[in-house]
């Protein structure tokens, strides 16, 4: 059953699913996107402040986009996102942590001038193996209405 | 040269390169982090609001931490980043686009807690090869002073 608009309510929480990321899939990643030493290299990622491999926050974020479009996003009737807000990395992502997900509805809005549609906003905060907050922000999300405004 | 600190100046500028990004590209990073039938389906995606395949935001984003990296992050005494403000999706990303990073010195900031260190704020921009804002954020750096306060 597709999600609308109207199928939200503040304060609603999606409880997301997990998924484990491995080192091999850290390295694979930043060296697409983020070749950082701390990201790519363990022996330097060892002498770095982070002590050894971390993932790049974009592929923590990207972790969680996809929680988010398997869980959420697959099975609403979304119009696309025009951002994010806050996004924060509060602990590093390590080979073989495992991060779930959760999303609560902080914002629900119908649209000024399109009265086919309204922003939904998802407060998320993913969180790794010990429940310890890795990622949070605030999505921003367009979802059509089940029925336009008249 | 390494960069600390002390080496940025605010309004400074920094032009970051460009990149070039397929369909393939595309699909493939969609199917893996954020598979939204705008994002890997040609056929669903030319049906959809965007009239083609887009790129996920996320790879957007993605792509400008690579420039980002390649031609200023690399050769800057960093020691990560606790986070993004406001980033926003302004245009799709589309199979054949090329992306060019703008970085403008939004804050400089020494430490109050560790005089090693201070923050570096960024305002970035990714326009496409038509001089069209695609991407925007603000980016927040720790970046480690060139000699510590005393």
């Amino acid at each position: 059953m597709t999600l609308y608009l109207e199928d939200f309510t503040v304060s609603q929480r999606f409880e997301l699913g997990e998924i484990t990321v491995s080192e091999a899939e850290i390295i694979a990643f930043a060296r697409q996107f983020d070749p950082q030493p701390f990201h790519i290299d363990p022996s330097a990622a060892a002498q770095s402040p982070f002590g050894g491999v971390v993932a790049s926050g974009w592929h923590t974020a990207a972790l969680c986009m996809r929680l988010l479009v398997d869980g959420l996003v697959g099975r609403t009737a979304t119009l696309g996102s025009p951002g994010i807000d806050t996004l924060r990395w509060l602990r590093p992502l390590r080979p073989g942590d495992t991060l779930h997900l959760r999303a609560v509805v902080s914002g629900v809005r119908p649209s000024e001038s399109k009265p086919d549609r309204g922003v939904l906003t998802l407060h998320m905060e993913a969180y790794n193996q010990h429940s310890e907050v890795v990622i949070s922000m605030e999505g921003v999300n367009f979802v059509r209405r089940a029925q336009a405004a008249p």
